[in-house]
């Protein structure tokens, strides 16, 4: 049976933070996070152990082993960090605007690692808006759990001015613009969207992001080809042209590309005009469009034109109510797994509690012997990390904390068919056997 | 002299964005940035203009260029972008430590284009704080104009136990640590800071970062040696060492570290001690500390041990009152030039107004024929840009539209010393020699 080390200063029970854990090391106390190390390639937390690793391993035992992190002379010198916002740069022949089209993509820190699918940003005006300061903010704001991590794709301007319009209009100076969003926005979402998709972990949630002329290109993609995005922030879109005055109101009333949102951002010092026709497209979603599509608008106080922080103001609006607020607790855990299961229906979008949370959890709990919540909280473990051998090793820790025996030996095998090797399951099999 | 183009409808005089211009193309309006192109190696601004470069350029003169961008159809294809986060790994023998000690190291997206120098941020628990969430948050305020641009060193650990106190401490389980943090920080200060200073293009003023017990570090660096840097930011420092607790009152009270500050962050739910601790270091610097040494101390609300914001919530502590929270106008322009010429004194970081705000504000002066102003502005412009070529023959426009036509001769004389085949140069200097 699991036997209940010394109490942890950093992790006491019912006080799981539920994205982050840092412990610390109080003098005199021996700290132990209740981690399993298998099938851990980096710990997220910050524990600094005093005793020897060996030392620590004949004091643990089947299911409470002793993390030891950042010991070793030579641990961190052999380590890369997870490159911030690693970069990866690349062009498509593109058929549809028959021209040699760039793309930059930003993956999260933990793409490699954790092999979950994100959902993608899809940034027009590349050039001015993929930067560290754009998507930082993006970064940061996952972090704290306000937001989904992203993966973020730049699309630079080969030719903006054709780009940005379908409809072509003359200068007073007589020269033109426009005439090629159709097929720009076709490239988009039939040779861009689909390479991505292949080349990366994507989830089907899609945001289109412009800023000024291609914030209009963005709220031309809404209304002309839904598909292409499941919502889309346009910054102080510029929406002034005569064709699309003349048949907005017709396209929102007629709208049928299902659940969709458009967020305008804007500044309070924007340009002329953009206010006014920010806010009555705003005002026509209200009144005309069908169920599903609907508009959020906000204006940032003291903003310019595109304000600096105009994307991650506008993916805050797409993702209020996102951000859980309050660490994983006993308490607290089938409210938070509730809301972690509504999101896909409320957002679109899929991001699990970290297995790091549930690992904690779940260990606090079997410290504590409380049987059957621990059974819950690893079961959802196993649910959201399926492939997790040592997720499994918890639930059959579980279920032999309840008297569940057979369960946890179904359990400890699973483990083993996914790591053929890992000594916890082993060891825990072998001592049923006895 | 310098010719008015048609209103801009983008960069109304009077009303220019400090930190970042970004225009839009409303339907018939020609839109002209009043930036010269030459000397611009990207510029900062959309600006998307409907006539070909060439008949532009023909319209354009001496004074009032047109600056066409992303035109072209090529135009991006051969672009890379500017690298979010670039981050440099790398490794120093260390002979304070005897160890090969490994550091990170990331840049602004600027770094390599604006040939300015920046502040050093050195991240202790490197493997920990060393992610795209917490410099993607400094990156995003900075890209805000909260705080200035920071060159972040992260240090991972290769034996945290020993490099985090200097006395030795021994645990419950008659382990030990402690011991080295002297020769760490010795490392830091002469080995380590040296290299990033002969290596990067560094300012004097540098942040030291440690979290939980690498912010007892921190502290004690400060205490013991606090020529490491200029200020400290702790989060959940651990502070409760018998020895540091025996020497703490003593150290603050005859600290000799001349002008330094230390800001503590912790979480409002943060581990037991932490409060109380940081709350009684805060008190004693207030009562004890000679002019000079100054704290802060923020708690993160619902924040948990070292809270996800630590590091953002301190250093926007260090800098508060820094941004300039307004667009550069005519009328604020010596106020603002006044504010950013108080930042060393007051922060002890030079931080320049964006070349291209002052570029933006004298054209439009220029173009408004206020040349007292247009010269006042431009002379600034000058002075924080004396490299660059397109400043000097701002000047030389602004002493030409004053009369002052030997002090515009020198001024284009000198950009051509700058650069010797710069064309307005050229060409001002011969309209000037008719």
């Amino acid at each position: 049976m699991p036997r209940t080390v010394r109490p942890d200063p950093c992790a006491p029970e019912h006080r799981q933070p539920a994205r982050r854990v840092l412990c610390t090391q109080e003098v005199s106390t021996m700290i132990a996070t209740r981690r399993r190390q298998s099938g851990q390639p980096r710990p997220p937390a910050h524990a600094a152990v005093s005793a020897p690793a060996a030392a620590l391993r004949a004091r643990a035992r089947c299911a409470a082993f002793l993390t030891l992190i950042a010991s070793g002379a030579t641990w961190a010198a052999t380590q890369q960090p997870t490159l911030p916002l690693p970069v990866v740069v690349g062009t498509i022949e593109s058929a549809k605007v028959g021209e040699t089209r760039p793309f930059w993509i930003s993956l999260p820190d933990g793409y490699s690692a954790t092999g979950q699918p994100y959902p993608v940003l899809y940034m027009l005006d590349g050039e001015f808006n993929f930067n560290s300061g754009v998507i930082g903010g993006l970064r940061w704001a996952a972090s704290l759990g306000e937001i989904p991590e992203f993966i973020v794709v730049g699309i630079p301007n080969t030719d903006r001015a054709k780009d940005m319009f379908q409809e072509e209009v003359t200068f007073s100076d007589g020269s033109k613009a426009g005439g090629r969003a159709d097929r720009f926005l076709e490239f988009i979402q039939t040779e861009l969207i689909p390479y991505v998709d292949r080349t990366y972990r994507t989830q089907p949630y899609r945001v289109l992001y412009g800023t000024s002329n291609t914030g209009f290109t963005a709220v031309y993609a809404l209304l002309h080809r839904p598909e292409l995005a499941s919502s889309y922030v346009a910054a102080s879109a510029t929406l002034r042209l005569p064709g699309f005055l003349a048949e907005r109101d017709e396209r929102i009333r007629t709208f049928a590309g299902g659940r969709r949102r458009l967020v305008l951002v804007m500044g309070e010092q924007d340009l002329p005009t953009v206010l006014v026709q920010n806010g009555a497209l705003k005002e026509k979603v209200e009144m005309l469009a069908p169920a599903g599509l609907t508009c959020g608008l906000t204006v940032v106080e003291r903003g310019e034109h595109v304000p600096a922080d105009a994307l991650l103001t506008g993916v805050r609006r797409l993702f209020e109510g996102w951000s859980l607020g309050r660490p994983l607790t006993a308490e607290n855990f089938r409210e938070i797994r509730d809301q972690v299961e509504r999101r896909p229906a409320q957002y679109g979008v899929i991001e699990k509690l970290p297995e790091s949370a549930l690992r904690s959890l779940g260990g606090a709990l079997l410290d504590a012997k409380r049987a059957a919540e621990a059974v819950e909280v690893c079961q959802f473990r196993v649910e959201s990390y399926p492939r997790s051998a040592e997720a499994h090793v918890s639930l059959g820790d579980a279920y032999r904390l309840g008297g569940e025996t057979e369960k946890a030996r179904t359990c400890y095998r699973q483990a083993l068919t996914l790591a053929p090797d890992h000594p916890d399951a082993r060891a825990c099999l072998q001592e049923l056997a006895k």
